[in-house]
């Protein structure tokens, strides 16, 4: 059976977005979480020394399929949809699938002032602190932007409920998102907003946060702006 | 025929990878370039009022197929394996396949230390500037340990000359990270400098580096380290 090893669900947006794909696509696996600890991200940390000896990018989201080790969500998200063709992981129109390829890689590389800022936080209420960040902030304002901009072309094009119609590895994608904008408070426009109720609303991803919601782990260096729950 | 926008070939490492690949498989494009100019990355810049238009992401590369744009490079590289299937962009074999998706991924969102701090610049010298970040920077250190551990596993694994046995999507997407090594003459054991070697002999990479050095285009936004060429 494939095996999925995945990071703290409270906090872990990588993760999120296979465990929300193979989820609602009924993907069987098994879920494996190296829980983050205190100071994981440093060399030494007990979760790099859990990790790096099975996936030597020391990352997590990672996917084991016997032989095979496939770090990274992107390259994940590609495996997944060359094995199970029949479930339409991608959208299936060419043109379609290249823009919804098109929206994740640049999710992957991009959008760095939400990432780095709005790190998520799904049981947390940080309404304050995406107030002060709308107003200090350009780079966040200009993500949120672009964000804004993005889906609700995508929606107006494809008609909506999801991105590309369908539930498809773009809105896994973007999960995480959606989290960050509830507990960040960032204004969008109400077809922004009601995007992000569908996507809560979608059974992988209720599954994964209400799991997040019971986790109460609180890993201090993902904790920007809090000393305590 | 398809259309490949791109950014100046000295600097421009993300528009490196889909030329290189396309040149290389002998995939017929016409090449745009929109050269970066002064303050380009602002958002009322010359760049990014041509750019925009077409692609709202604001960024190069990205592929323009009839009515279909295609942004990111590694939606590009999908786009084109898709579309190419007898090339082989990608390894043949499934494991190999996703083995060179993770690595690529890693790189896509990755080694930002060494992105941050040694910008691509073909035509420069910056030896002394690669002596004080390997000095004093122990991100740019930890990056390059990663990628000559990754490449060192690689070459093993498969048996060279490239990463994946031919030249794969992979080649081309390390390709500006060889590039780099060069540039700020980063210490890397035998086995990989020849790799870099290998690399920079492609005939493709050797067009655009060779493109590159006769540029004479100086983007003070890309020139960290120099006052003028």
């Amino acid at each position: 059976m494939l095996k999925l090893y995945i990071g703290n669900k409270n906090y872990s947006s990588w993760s999120m977005r296979p465990w929300v794909l193979m989820t609602q696509a009924g993907i069987p696996f098994e879920e494996v979480m190296v829980r983050f600890g205190t100071d994981f991200s440093s060399p030494d940390s007990a979760f790099k020394k859990t990790v790096r000896p099975i996936n030597p990018a020391g990352t997590v989201p990672f996917l084991v399929d016997g032989d095979i080790v496939v770090s990274d969500t992107l390259a994940i998200a590609e495996y997944l949809a060359e094995s199970f063709p029949g479930k339409a992981l991608w959208p299936t129109d060419k043109a379609r699938r290249a823009q919804a390829r098109s929206a994740c890689a640049e999710m992957h590389a991009g959008f760095r002032a939400i990432r780095n800022h709005c790190g998520m936080n799904i049981e947390a209420d940080l309404a304050p602190q995406g107030r002060l960040l709308m107003r200090d902030r350009s780079d966040v304002r200009a993500d949120l932007a672009r964000l804004v901009a993005l889906w609700d072309g995508l929606l107006a094009q494809h008609g909506g409920p999801m991105l590309f119609g369908d539930f498809s590895i773009a809105d896994a994608y973007f999960a995480p998102v959606c989290s960050r904008l509830k507990t960040y408070a960032l204004p969008v426009p109400p077809t922004i907003a009601a995007y992000v109720e569908r996507v809560h609303a979608v059974p992988a991803v209720k599954a994964w946060t209400d799991a997040a919601r019971v986790e109460h782990a609180f890993v201090v260096e993902d904790e920007p702006y809090r000393l305590a729950p």
